[in-house]
């Protein structure tokens, strides 16, 4: 039984355009349409368009069938999701990918989105991604967690530019600051004199309010956004390796089922062919060979029961620590573009700040200079150099 | 006959306290007291307090006798301005100063300031100044003339200054621009990722800002400052000669009267002996010869009058001259101060209109950050790299 490949009808694809390279589409024997990205083994019952990321409307009948309380989820949160469905007996080998085992098309369940309309982590990081060449494969927990110390790296880096502007404004206070200090037309004196100077000392005001945005630049902005999550990556790691554990245990399940399936296999085999040899009366074997044959083959079924049933908890395991952790990672990066927005916000409200405060540095100059008064800078010139008001006379004889 | 001095009255001195080191008060004629500082030669009628430059009223009897329209006396200034007192004939000898005559202290004239009340350089700078030793003089109009060429002076260092801080304006400028152009977090994406694109374009903003602030400043402030008067110390050596060579023609007048004084002397001396002479029937000296000493002694009298007459005309021109020329330096220092109080509110209303600009430049960044949304974020970023969304399920025997 192969599955039913649905070939593209030619009126749907007219209204909905053709299909990304690499896509199939296949029907669900629910009758709902699936697609399978042959390259990278995505599956997903949303229509691919030919631009990555096109929002699309979700699914119109998804009821929400379960919905994620916490992040733990009890039972076996497979079956539970197949609404009402039983799992069918079904041909040999479930599609897999890498030792987890999919839906097979013939028997696609209905499955409704574990958190619908919020594009959550939990829901569309299942199968495992081949790379471009189609030789490795990154899982989708993989692809999340680049994404957190992704994150991370964004943090630092934005935090790096705050200390290099922090670096351009002491310089520029510096530089005020020193001019301020100059000589030059100190000579300037009375009421030019002084709104000169004043000009002067301003300049030192303005060094003030750009230090003072520097020093709060970095106690405000550069130093949150520095030591926000410092354990993250450690933090990480261990994320990393709880998750791959538990995939390699899987894995290792999946061995052992298919060292049982062979198992059963040659013991049928032999049971077969002891069987076969009786009724031709071509051995000697006796009806005892014959019951020994068969109980060794109806143990080899036990056996691969069992370790089915090893495989499914392992899967199961896998699956709720999959949804547990992809929520928390989501939060996290909730946070952390919410942390970041606000001292971005923090950066900006110092920049009105300094500039608020930059204008007042030069309401005295403007003060002074109104006082400018040259009939007055004159009398107090003339009182200190003058050399005398009398005036001269003609000479008598 | 020696100048009536006026010993310092108790009475008055407890009111205003004593006269500055050096100082010597005198009554005149006219029941008016000035003062005189023995060590420069300063003469005045006012009262000089022990604070130089101390605000003192102007004295209460001055009507306007006479006003200086324009720069253009006509006349004999110093006979009009003797407000209706004819020059007496004197005692020998007018105190002078360097060749200057000054009115005798018993006969000193009533004089009011030609611009009272405006404490105008016409006024306080007719006697020359002794220098700390006593040794040298430097004429009241030097010293006009040295205000002048420290207010070009001035004017340029403040120009220099504009540049300094031009300098400044460029290097931060500079810097903003550079790191505006940082590829740090660029791989930041969706709505934080915009908000964060536009934080560092802000910077490329701002550096635009004071860059324009810093083509500003050069143009309309460093510019017309160091243009102003370009040709300004050409003009004022032209009148500094202009006025030296006068007072030099004057000295060259006043010794043309000394000697001319002494002529007569000798001829008044020759006619006296020799008319004792001819009592005393000492010498055979006829009538002929004490007429000829007769007619020689009138002849040097009227050479005497005649170099006076000349010496008067030189010093009248001086002093026409040094009330035009005063009045002229007067007005363009308050030109001079007027244009540069133009030009540092100039100056202050481009550091208003600056930061105004930079306020400006942050306010893109706070609407993107007003837009800034994890969900969206999340969903765009899942739409580009979800792996899956089908569940797996179970494995089947």
């Amino acid at each position: 039984q192969k599955p039913r490949k649905a070939t593209p009808q030619t009126g749907e694809d007219t209204l909905n355009g053709h299909l990304p390279p690499g896509w199939q589409s296949y029907m669900s024997p629910q009758g709902r349409r699936y697609y399978v990205n042959t390259f990278t083994n995505e599956t997903t019952w949303e229509r691919p368009s030919s631009v990555p990321g096109t929002p699309k409307s979700p699914p119109a009948n998804s009821p929400s069938a379960f919905t994620v309380n916490g992040y733990h989820i009890s039972g076996t949160p497979v079956h539970q999701l197949d609404s009402g469905h039983m799992s069918l007996r079904k041909a040999s080998g479930d599609p897999q990918i890498n030792c987890v085992t999919f839906p097979h098309p013939d028997i696609m369940p209905e499955q409704q989105l574990l958190k619908p309309s919020e594009w959550s982590y939990c829901d569309y990081f299942w199968a495992d991604k081949k790379d471009s060449q189609g030789n490795n494969t990154v899982s989708g927990f993989e692809i999340l967690l680049q994404k957190q110390l992704k994150g991370k790296q964004m943090q630092k880096e934005m935090a790096e530019f705050v200390r290099e502007r922090i670096k351009i404004e002491e310089e520029y206070a510096k530089n005020l600051s020193k001019l301020s200090q100059n000589s030059l037309a100190a000579q300037e004196e009375g009421t030019l004199g002084e709104a000169w100077a004043q000009l002067k000392k301003s300049l030192a005001d303005e060094a003030d309010v750009h230090l003072k945005f520097s020093s709060k630049l970095q106690s405000e902005v550069e130093k949150p956004l520095l030591n926000f999550r410092e354990n993250f990556k450690k933090d990480m790691k261990k994320c990393d390796h709880h998750i791959a554990d538990l995939r390699k245990h899987l894995a290792s399940r999946y061995a052992a089922v298919e060292k049982a399936r062979k198992a059963l296999t040659e013991r049928q085999k032999d049971l077969e062919m002891k069987t076969q040899q009786l009724e031709v009366k071509l051995s000697n074997k006796t009806e005892e060979e014959i019951k020994k044959a068969r109980r060794k083959s109806t143990q080899a079924g036990d056996d691969l029961m069992r370790c089915v049933d090893l495989y499914n908890q392992a899967q199961s395991k896998w699956f709720e620590e999959m949804v547990t952790t992809t929520l928390e990672l989501e939060r996290l990066e909730v946070e952390r573009v919410e942390m970041i927005r606000q001292h971005l916000c923090q950066y900006t409200q110092l920049r009105h700040e300094t500039d608020m405060f930059n204008q007042s540095t030069v309401e005295l100059v403007d003060q002074l200079l109104r006082k400018v008064d040259p009939a007055k800078d004159r009398e107090l010139w003339v009182k200190e150099h003058k050399t005398g008001d009398i005036r001269p006379v003609d000479m008598e004889i």
